[in-house]
């Protein structure tokens, strides 16, 4: 059970006195400069490694995004442009059967070459075209949504660096730090409510006019029954009291799916907590290993864990439809990356707001599977390809 | 991608001059010599074959569904009931952890030992002490609903014995026949066609004072976007289309977890099909092999195939909601267990029906996951193993 | 690692009153005979089970051997002769590739047709042409060479059917007893001492003009140096030693590649060993289960058990040479099949004999790897994959 | 099936005006420095890759032997010295339990650190210390031979870097070459003959007062029959003759276990060998993708595939003990390391020698399993773990 996403992207409010153009090229900028500045602290070594077939190397990352943009506009819709590389076409695709065969997910680890300089020449490179074409001028509207689409490919990609680095780090044995941040230690916590809802026929997905994945499209009506959502996230001192309660050992509290991982892996723990040699429960981060904090938000649990601890606590997961409204109404705002912590925060009590942490911190499993909106349709062509193929086998985890 | 059921039940009208205790021992003796009839053209060792870890031998079945009357009722509210074997309370346990530890699925094929005889044996005794409880009356009605859910699950298990002896026989080198049911050649077709269903919100779930299972209720309102419903089932003649535009071979009709499994599996046609020397398509069928028959609807067909079919043709599978709106309006009737044949026909037109063969024939594959309803609430004790816990990684099929 | 033989057949001296075709006859009607007691305590469904890729069902057993005849002597050698079933001949073909494609092997417990009644009239229908032709006389040397290698072919197999339908009841939960032959409690032991043998250059392999499987020829020197052979088998007593000592807990004990599986497979005690709740350990027998004898020679260890074992003694497993050595030393006596034991009993003293136990009682392992004697020359034609083809990945097991 | 060595040194004459110290410290310093030429062509990038779980990173193989000289000497006999860093002990232990426990191998392509900076300073850290007691003087002697070991060690893991780096490369898809030496194209052949050797009783095993490897000793005698070997190895020529036979389809002239590989994985040739759109076949060498030449001696086939040639060729597989009393009678010469080549060449005839090839080109499969020599005893302590822990499931490949 891997975990798609369903984004839920609020457009920034822009100030028009900007050309189009000139918007989609500041934010294309950001977004690349992001992510080089997410790989900075990384070497060309730890850019290599792939430490799970699931898991990309951050130079791969790199230079895929950087395809993304070179094969879907400069090379279609750049009349004469010259590929960097024209091995790069199938090498760093990555799932796009159209666009012809890519090479095994799990085998990236094996491109050593290009060079990460090479890969950050093709970033250039690209870089240079792309805001070439757009400072140029009169670019079709639909050339722009698909600069616009690809910066928002770029920010998943992003987590994705993060994500992959973070586990690439706690597999090899010197369990390297990504930085340096501090963590607060003995964060104040703030008690668990829950909030009402009623029940009521609902507008579901993506606002017209603004960008939005495919997936997250058309716009569609939902009845949703009554029901209270928790305030804020479940954390670490909460899910360590379903641990203490034999959670990890009681088959009526788990998915007869997640029994069986539970039972053929041995899990007693969320992914990346371990007992010290003193019986003190500790959590690798990107800062490095420390002490699981009682208030921060419990995070990296799969659907199975979530949903075993939603039953101990005679709670359930919200659905898709559930989540998406309580968050319709809450304020963009939150531990997001901008803040540079890479880590959960523990809640704190905000003027005016009921609902906690529906923004950053953490991916929120719901408990809806990851299918087509009524009137869902793919892109054509290759992009296509995008997300409706993976529908299948996933539950959503909205984000923000 | 496996298969579980949300089964719509439609009661039977009944004359209510029987008491409630005769009608359950009337159901409950039926359902009994129908399993008895159904296991009547196996000999003890076909009965001891399991083809695959997720089917089990039909003397498992027998025992199986025993187990469960003399589990749940016998044992738990006939006082002093003595078990017929004492062992035999964890050997034909299926999954219910709160009862105890079970035997690994995938050995019941070594259960030499009881053997069939003595099953059947199990089976009379159980029927004895289960009939001797309802004739002598004064049945709690909360037990008279076990023996009802009882009766229920072992047509589940009815089902279950004949899809087994299919993939058994067909494992088999010999390729024996289960029965010789003459199967009728060159049945005329109909043509297809769409049927439109208006937008609305709808009542979903068994309607209450009916059996149910657990997982059909409780009932609830669902809102569904107007659509439209193939008339009759897809058939071999038009899946064969599908295969000749190289269905199989094309990435782009299929969810990516599907494409993979064509791949890794090789496959080009449905389970069950093979190419004779002579290039004719013939299927296996529990009347032996035979010629694919052109307006049979195609059966033993994955969800990645249902779902790839209906990609080329332009269309989707229907939501379980869809489905369900659907054939609540339709005729129970159809080519179901009671007719023998076993095997899908070719849809008739019928006077006054527009949709054709909603109820036999085929489970039919729905683009639902099987998630729970909202307000679901397993059972008490052992018998909220019955479904929940397997409400992952599924699609629901809904069955008559 | 698995287990072929090296079989050491000691022809039984004959009086020559006989014609070679009575002798053969008797020697096969004797051998038919005992596979059919051997299978005589076993139910239809019984000799159905397969518990793991590497057995087969006892029913199998009894066909393959009659196939056997009928392949490579009947149809082959005797004019006219009709098979009594055309559909037999790919059905219980064990491996050879020359005589066309076979069932894949792990699937033969899905043959409930031909049902055990058919399969034993193919052995009679087999028995009565093969005595037959016997009985008619003039049969040509190499055809009676066909019908010995044949009997000592079911042989084999008679020691598969036990050592199979072990694994079986073992499998199988109720675990039930295959035989009701007491088994001796308390039994007395006897010193283990060591027997020396002087270097020299020896001859090894089968000595010509009695029978032998291809792979016991063509004798052939070999120098052996100076070795001391354990006069007796070790013991369940010495293994305990063994494991009390931390044996299973120790790598420096073990190969490299046993360790693995040590680990992977949590490998605490033989196979068949079990502790029951009072901290006894008890093992599993055609007899059902018993506690473990501290005289009887320890059985159904691995190799890589075996020599973990040697090496902790300090000691080493002898080599194919060595043991053939001091077996031909040896009376040909033992606890042998005749007796009807089916399990290793402790050692006694014999009059004139230092080294005991060298017939019967179990298997041996050797330190020699399976691979051909000088001037190794396999059969012509499909006998040609009798032996020859699996001498890889597997170590010598001398056995008499 | 792997393949280990059982390698025969043959120590080099030495002018004894030299101190012991001197000539071991030369030897040392020689060896090292031909480790990081072998490594030099690599950037910090490719020294990551692992593109199987049996390979290695080149940084790994950098790290390792540098490790052992460490381990081994100068922490447990040089009086104070200080590991360089700790946390190697365990980082770049291979496989010695008795030193504690070991990193997953297969995740060696996880260490992005320590970088390969920090690798190089690791090996000139221990390079000084090594060669300054060697300096200093008066070294036990048993020190000495564990510097001799550590640097025979270190020459085993040079073949290892070439030949895990030419997989590495193969693997990834830009197929970079690692140097640029030119391959000759149009070799002359050489026509194969066959030299006899007589029968009789052969001292076996590493000549006393050389070094040598455990394994290769004790020095003992084995009686050898008469045979007659080929006098040049098979060529790519020869080897298409066995391909163009149908040699990967027949089952009769593979082990069942080959067989089972050859279907399982589809083999149709030799690994690094490709098929060109043109239908010519090609090949992967550490110069890059090239035809594949005639008369040069086919590399990188299994021990199965060996095998199979050899029966389809009327021959069979040497003995260890018929190739190693062959190569003791020829001098040592041949296509070694030293010249820089890292691929096999065409046989060239020489003038008084009949026996061609026997040192250098390729590893040569032997039909011997890798078993101790009678009386072989493993060093105490760690380094008991060097080679004695292997000895099953390998074929010998002598090596010089």
């Amino acid at each position: 059970m891997t975990s798609p996403e369903r984004v839920l992207t609020f457009s920034p409010v822009s100030q028009q006195q900007k050309s189009a153009e000139e918007e989609i090229a500041n934010q294309y900028a950001a977004v690349r400069k992001q992510t080089e500045v997410l790989a900075a602290p990384l070497s060309a070594e730890d850019q290599m490694v792939q430490s799970c077939a699931e898991a990309s190397p951050t130079k791969w990352h790199l230079a895929h995004t950087s395809w993304f943009f070179e094969t879907f506009i400069l090379s279609q819709r750049v009349p004469g442009h010259r590929p960097f590389d024209q091995r790069f076409q199938s090498l760093f695709n990555s799932y796009y059967n159209s666009l012809g065969p890519q090479p095994e997910k799990a085998l990236r680890n094996t491109f050593s070459r290009p060079s990460l300089d090479e890969v950050m020449d093709y970033r250039h490179h690209v870089d240079e075209h792309v805001l070439g074409m757009l400072r140029a001028g009169d670019v079709p509207d639909e050339t722009l949504k698909l600069v616009e689409l690809g910066s928002n490919h770029e920010q998943q990609h992003q987590e994705l660096i993060v994500t992959d680095i973070k586990h690439a780090f706690w597999t090899s044995p010197l369990r390297p730090a990504y930085h340096n941040v501090p963590q607060p230690v003995g964060q104040a916590g703030i008690a668990q409510k829950l909030q009402a809802y009623a029940e009521g026929l609902r507008e579901i997905g993506a606002v017209p006019d603004s960008f939005c994945f495919d997936n997250e499209a058309p716009r569609h009506k939902v009845f949703i029954p009554g029901f209270r959502l928790a305030t804020r996230l479940v954390t670490c001192g909460e899910y360590l009291s379903f641990m203490e309660d034999r959670g990890y050992s009681r088959p009526e509290l788990w998915l007869s799916d997640g029994w069986k991982v539970v039972q053929t892996h041995g899990w007693t723990a969320p992914l990346y907590w371990e007992k010290s040699p003193m019986g003190e429960w500790r959590q690798f981060t990107l800062a490095g290993t420390r002490r699981v904090e009682e208030n921060e938000p419990v995070c990296h649990v799969s659907l199975y864990e979530a949903d075993a601890f939603a039953r101990w606590a005679g709670a359930r997961l919200p659905t898709e439809f559930e989540w998406e409204l309580a968050a319709s109404q809450c304020k963009v705002d939150g531990n997001l990356l901008e803040r540079g912590v890479l880590h959960p925060r523990a809640a704190k009590a905000a003027a005016g707001q009921s609902l906690l942490q529906m923004f950053g911190d953490v991916w929120e499993w719901t408990a809806s599977a990851y299918l087509p909106y009524p009137g869902y349709k793919p892109a054509e062509g290759a992009l296509g390809e995008y997300n409706g193929k993976f529908m299948s086998n996933q539950m959503v985890l909205p984000r923000m």
